[in-house]
């Protein structure tokens, strides 16, 4: 491995300064990304393992960055179970027929990942080859909870999960069921993506945030803990991400994760305080800073950057997906600084 | 005032039991309201004291509530002050010109409350009269940096407000001539409402969330600390109201308000600690529990009321808005153990 230095920030090791990459490295902000999702639909590039690498290397080349995530998307395993999942541009997915009772959860299909899911444990594969050890590649899942408001809401409400709710409120049952499904899933698809080749996985719990801590104990955290030990048994590290959940952020590390991921809305030491010096933390920066003139940029990275105080283990990101009108200017500079800027 | 427990609890001082009073209680969920929106559009409800009024009295009369809140909106200071609001069935308000530069900004309208909104300060008028003194009057505004962000994005993407930071951002200047204009007009509003009658007022910092706390101490806590100090001046209470803000509730008490409102992200007990003793609390129970079964949501009010543990200066509360789907049984039955289970 010629650039180990986010493995080793992951497991709190020393490193030579502080490791960067991107949540949605690879996207709409790049032109590279643009011309192949104009001749292709999303669904053709997520599932052509030959075009995944290519998109997964584009900021790899673009930038300094010190880690690779596999290009894909948290919506595969749900079409795997048979759900129906269309992209529609401008939109986000749409799920055609939404679980709504247990006749639905029940009908969920029994599949194997290493099957179902095999076009992007050869795009991992793939990717690993070509990356020939430059920097790590991280791959990942949606966590149960994020993928049961697709499922349930049908893709485009999963912020606001009304229908999420009344179900884990109505029908405990259903709900209990359907998360133990996704769970054993998703532990099983990171598994099989750390045996393909991915160094590292993150869990995305994107929406969780909606939920009271109340709520999440009863409803989620088990399953969320269920799929992080799962992947934690492989070896590699595991990134538990999460947004809106600055007041439980106590109970998301309590779940597990090697790797504590924060959104911007909290400030990083009193994250870091908050989960402890046992883990390693991933974050800070509101991608929407991205937007802003370079001297803000800098001013938000450095202070980032100041507040984890080159302990061990920090890793630098932004609280979310890179915004797609983000300048590419922008993202190169980021790196740059951060990498300068918090040399041990 | 024959029912005072809600303005004795805003003061934190002793009460036979808690108050509660709900977000959004006139509203969709109501029968008697729906009636009315039929034939009327949300802009003639909005400006019609008398329909106003009897909007404003319909939880009253159906439920044994502790509070009325004037029924209007937030946006009614932002077409005072020269912009177009559009209430569209379905898609919330649509701002067709939206502010993206300075000229925008000064273009602004100075206007004064009492001539340019004096249709809510009479139906505060008429309400006091028609109430009668059985229970307090609320009124309220949306804070600067929430109208800020539906006048800048133009109203539908305010729970993502990229345009509003790249103003704030780019062109910090306009920003703050921005909010200096909305926080004298709010000022001026809330005085002019409790000189009509309202009996506390609530700040309403509905998106305010999607900052970081470093953005929001820079660019928006100096504007709410005035406006809720100009509303604390004229002796009424003043409560401030937030959602996802649990990563800086410090900074959200720091900028004022008698009585700190929360949403459902954070357990009661450990906000008010943050939030510090001298202040009152309103809240805090996830809106969506009231679709459940009413033994999930006594479970949830009992949870809330315990966490409070019969303190003086809690108002029971949900951490947002009435969905229009809630049943009013369920509305009946929250207050009715609420006032049951805390007595003293």
């Amino acid at each position: 491995m010629m650039r180990d230095r986010f493995l080793k920030a992951c497991r709190r090791e020393p490193v030579d300064c502080t490791p960067i990459w991107l949540m949605r490295q690879a996207g709409r902000y790049m032109e590279a990304y643009r011309r192949l999702r104009d001749r292709h639909t999303m669904a053709q590039l997520v599932k052509t393992p030959e075009l995944a690498v290519e998109i997964t290397l584009q900021p790899i080349r673009a930038f300094d960055l010190d880690a690779a995530i596999i290009y894909s998307d948290i919506l595969p395993p749900l079409e795997a179970m048979g759900l129906e999942v269309e992209f529609v541009d401008g939109e986000g997915p749409i799920i055609h027929q939404p679980l709504r009772s247990r006749a639905d959860v029940e009908a969920l299909r029994e599949t194997e990942p290493r099957e179902s899911l095999s076009f992007v444990l050869q795009a991992i594969r793939l990717t690993r080859q070509e990356l020939d050890g430059r920097v790590p590649l991280i791959g990942f899942a949606g966590a149960p909870f994020t993928l049961a408001t697709y499922a349930i809401e049908g893709g485009s409400n999963a912020r606001n999960p009304t229908q999420t709710k009344m179900l884990m409120y109505r029908e405990p049952q259903t709900w209990h069921l359907l998360m133990e499904r996704l769970a054993r899933f998703i532990g099983h698809y990171l598994e099989a993506q750390v045996e393909a080749g991915a160094q590292a996985v993150q869990l995305f719990d994107s929406w969780v945030g909606a939920l009271s801590p109340l709520d999440y104990q009863s409803h989620v955290a088990p399953y969320s803990r269920y799929v992080l030990q799962t992947a934690q048994a492989t070896g590699v590290p595991v990134i538990h991400f999460s947004t809106g959940t600055c007041g439980m952020i106590e109970q998301i590390a309590a779940a597990g994760g090697d790797v504590i991921a924060v959104d911007w809305r909290i400030t990083l030491d009193e994250a870091w305080q908050r989960i402890g010096p046992h883990r390693a933390i991933q974050g800070n920066l509101d991608p929407a800073v991205l937007l802003g003139p370079l001297e803000e940029l800098r001013r938000q990275a450095l202070d980032i950057l100041k507040r984890a105080g080159n302990r061990p283990g920090h890793i630098f990101n932004l609280g979310h997906g890179i915004l797609p009108q983000t300048p590419v200017e922008a993202v190169a500079y980021l790196v740059e600084i951060v990498h300068r800027e918090s040399q041990r």
